[in-house]
């Protein structure tokens, strides 16, 4: 299957169009200004020295080459001055820093140490976002001097770990590069790249010198090297990782249609969508290690749900759709996107969720001890991937839209765009997520539209078949229109977290409760589900704020008293888009509520 | 007020003379065995060597100190010739290890380490446990080579601390010594040993060489020295190293008729009290640093709870009930004594708990990267501080009982017993806690006998008139009747974690339910707290098992699908007392139950 590039459409979405708006306006220059200030571009000639502030970090690098590839992404729809002369700026530091035989991280070259000896340094991580920006900027630009570099050092690494197998590990311990490299080997056609990139897959997890890492993190699960790619079943270890790995498996097993390898993305995939996955599309839900738990192991306030892994699981989805349509992909792309992900952004564009707490309990985050979730988002970060992730994700969102089979388009993401590729032109016109009414159309290929999975009801123009949740039809214009009324949901008996509790959601719109809209303490509010949800004329980032009906339970003051029966008193709740909370001053928050 | 000691009594409680004929026969060998096959016995004369197993650690004497004390108690009602021999042969080992100046550790003084430079290495903390064992042998024995040696161990601290102030800090990481010294006063009348114990305690907080300890406990709070003890009014840091202050603050508060210092721990006990004590009279709710998290934070499964805390809290407020009668004092302790201390032992004797969860799941045992509790009692654990603190305490149980102002003899705890003081004899017949009536008599004495808390109604063979939560007679002889029906409580609106819950009391007992007893999975109970719990025909540790009415929502397997209204399927839940869980093999548990 084929994707179609989100630089072959132009946005019409006007939520989506908002948010690229935002982030080409505010959020790209509020990232580079916090990495300008933290020394991580300054520091990328290597020419720091002892006694300066800012010391480089050994994934300080990789921070800039993801807001390099955002950048780049932006200039392919707005070209622009200030971002070309600010990349320019950082491309002409890097090449003062690079070494004579190709190998670049700030932090190693500065300090001049020898290389590719610890696991879990994130040299291989770095280079990985190196590779991807050179190559952005290269496609958006033109300019290649950051890609020559990158291949620079793809070639090193290819010497250093395939041809002469003298690194001190077998595979890094935050995997990138073999994404990156599958990558580099499309944009390139050269064969070496994709070689490296399956020398790294392979032999992860293949008991050669491979060690776990330090940080107590101490077992072969944390980096997915307990088993070689192929056996493994079962999403495990720090979610960031592992999701970034399972996108180049998924990327390898698509050029070399490897069943193995296929099997075991379908099967990791899997385990994430039954048993893994917050309702936001959240993953990875343990503070310790920022890893996935147990099966089932979703807890609401202690959620970790980092916005890097919400990110990275769809970008997984977006993988798998290009192998097989199957609706289950792309909803869990949809709720990463429209949640999980999208919370990590204030609606200013300016600061920024790392943990994705599922219930806000501003208590909690002074208990000592503990690290707990931040009350509001934050500008600055000291671990930085969250902020110019998103700013290179949300301007290509456009990748999500389509796939292409032959004289088939399927439509994966209601993402209003005008697409333009092999002679075609698709268009999807609609006010998506706002409503469910869309116009989709694509003269010369006939339509598969993905039924989302939240969706019990739709209309559509003309007759189609159902099968693997795509709506197949024979014609190449339809209108469709997807339900879209508030439902409730509940969670699986095994999520211990959620028993007793319902959760909102509106089309792929998971909303939540702030304690400054409800009559009372949120944790005395109770939600009835067998009421109907209505919209109140008040909004939020252009949704209308909900309200359910429910009760508040009084306020008791001693620590354990016996059990009174008291009356319930009647309220209303309101509730709002998950991905909009925490925007309007510190407050209490819940998405799973319990119900009278 | 005067305390009636243990040993001035023949209990003859049904309840807590099968305790203590447990921790006789079985608790104190099986501890014993434990610490002699991990090295704590054989080690104590110092002579372990580089290359040997069992290498000594810092707190290795102080586990074998409170067994020491166990012992004998035990002794006092039931001399045993196998014990004498036990402790006869640990104190030839310390005589063989003890330096020539009086300094005893065996971790120390084996490897001729500079001593007392390190504040959190437990010497004081274990000094004052060979304090405490030395007296009691003694006491018990006749045999004082110990406490002659402990007091040579006083008498260099009181030297290296008070006198020189030689000591590379003011005051204890964890302290214990300062009860003990004062102990050791009462003991001996030697004032050194009263100035010693206000040194350490007058110096905490007051700044002078005093630092954070390592291990990523870097703040004032964990170990109780952010402020002057006379000016703390919250319960901070590891929790029991701030009950054992709280002890000795008691202590030289009765001693020195100090206000301020009672005024702190009067707060302390309140803020516990109201604000941080689990139901079960557990208390440190945070896994981290075992610490007291903040106010109401009190999560059911991640409940630290440790056994020594709850058994530490009971010794604090029997100290305050020395002071003055007020029946939350020895309401929190029986709280502790029959529920959160008691579940750290199982019915058999042989087994433990550290960690003491109020909610069981399985599934969470599993989870990776985080500390999670047993799922069962364990035999061994290499901090081994619970299970000797059981096998003093349970021995001494009367210390609880009684205190004796002039012509009124208060009764705390009602725990039948025959004893005799002051040419008084007192006695208390019943049968509690498996029911409320009593009968108490000491000839001579008006009595003043506790209201329990969780009594709503009782009946008296005379009239009364009641004050802080004592009932007062004017005669020397009662019957009293308090009812003990199982009531449903719920708590405080802060307690996040037990919202829309209730739990299920009788008497002093906590009780909670056991999966295995259940109809369905634990975690798809609800329980209706409007309709009255019954008692079966069925017992556990001679306990009728409750039966409570209730439902069990249908089990879901998907993660996340719309809420249908199911009819509830009606159900009875069996619920025991909290001590006596997990004693019948692995089972998911909770002791606070979502509500139909």
């Amino acid at each position: 299957m084929k994707t179609i590039p989100f630089y072959s459409m132009r946005i019409t979405d006007s939520f989506w169009s908002e948010r690229q708006q935002t982030v080409r306006d505010t959020t790209v220059w509020a990232v580079y200004d916090r990495f300008y200030e933290t020394g991580r571009i300054p520091t990328l000639d290597c020419s720091w020295q002892e006694g300066q502030p800012n010391k480089p970090h050994h994934f300080w690098g990789s921070d800039v080459f993801k807001w390099v590839e955002g950048a780049a992404y932006i200039m392919e729809s707005h070209p622009n001055e200030k971002l070309r002369e600010a990349v320019d700026d950082i491309i002409c530091r890097i090449a003062k820093g690079i070494r004579e035989n190709g190998y670049y991280n700030s932090f190693y070259n500065t300090l001049n140490l020898p290389i590719y000896t610890k696991r879990d340094d994130h040299e291989l991580y770095s280079l990985g976002h190196m590779i991807e920006a050179g190559i952005a900027w290269a496609h958006a630009t033109g300019d290649d001097r950051l890609l020559q570099m990158a291949c620079r050092g793809a070639d090193h690494a290819d010497k250093v770990f395939r041809q002469e197998d003298s690194a001190g590990f077998d595979t890094p311990g935050h995997e990138e590069i073999e994404l990156a490299l599958m990558r580099l080997y499309h944009y390139t056609g050269n064969d070496r790249y994709l070689a490296l990139a399956r020398h790294f897959i392979d032999l992860r997890g293949c008991g050669r010198k491979d060690t776990p890492n330090d940080r107590n993190k101490t077992d072969e699960k944390y980096t997915q090297f307990h088993l070689p790619v192929r056996e493994q079943r079962e999403a495990v270890g720090h979610a960031v990782r592992a999701v970034y790995l399972y996108c180049a498996m998924a990327d390898l097993a698509l050029e070399s249609r490897d069943t193995a390898l296929l099997e075991a993305i379908e099967g990791i995939f899997t385990n994430i969508y039954e048993k893994k996955m917050y309702i936001t599309g959240g993953i990875g839900s343990l503070y310790a290690g920022e890893t996935f738990s147990a099966a089932y192991h979703l807890p609401n306030q202690k959620a970790y749900a980092e916005t890097c892994a919400a990110l990275g699981f769809a970008l997984f989805c977006r993988r798998l759709l290009s192998i097989r349509p199957d609706s289950r992909y792309a909803d869990a792309a949809e709720r990463a996107l429209y949640n999980g992900m999208l919370s990590g952004l204030s609606l200013d564009g300016k600061a920024f969720f790392y943990i994705n707490p599922l219930e806000m309990d501003l208590a909690a985050c002074d208990i000592p001890y503990e690290r707990h979730h931040a009350p509001q988002r934050q500008e600055v970060f000291s671990c930085s991937c969250c902020p110019p992730n998103l700013v290179r994700l949300i301007p290509a969102i456009g990748d999500f839209v389509y796939t292409c089979e032959e004289d088939t388009l399927f439509v994966h993401q209601y993402i209003a765009n005008e697409a333009h590729f092999d002679d075609c032109t698709a268009t999807i016109q609609g006010n998506y997520p706002y409503n469910g009414h869309l116009h989709i159309s694509c003269p010369g290929k006939r339509l598969a539209l993905r039924r989302p999975g939240w969706c019990s009801h739709y209309t559509a123009s003309a007759p189609c078949t159902e099968k693997d949740g795509y709506l197949y039809f024979a014609c190449d214009s339809v209108e469709i229109d997807f339900d879209m009324p508030p439902i409730f949901l509940t969670a699986a008996s095994d999520v211990h977290a959620d028993q007793g509790r319902v959760a909102v959601m509106r089309g792929p719109l998971v909303y939540c409760a702030e304690e400054l809209d409800q009559p009372a303490d949120i944790f005395r509010c109770r939600i009835d589900p067998d009421a109907p949800v209505t919209e109140t004329a008040d909004t939020i980032a252009g949704f209308p704020i909900l309200e359910a009906s429910g009760h508040t339970v009084p306020a008791q003051n001693a620590l354990y008293i016996p059990y009174r029966k008291m009356p319930p008193a009647p309220c209303r709740l309101r509730l709002i888009p998950y991905f909009t909370f925490a925007n309007r001053g510190k407050s209490n928050m819940q998405t799973w509520i319990l119900t009278v």
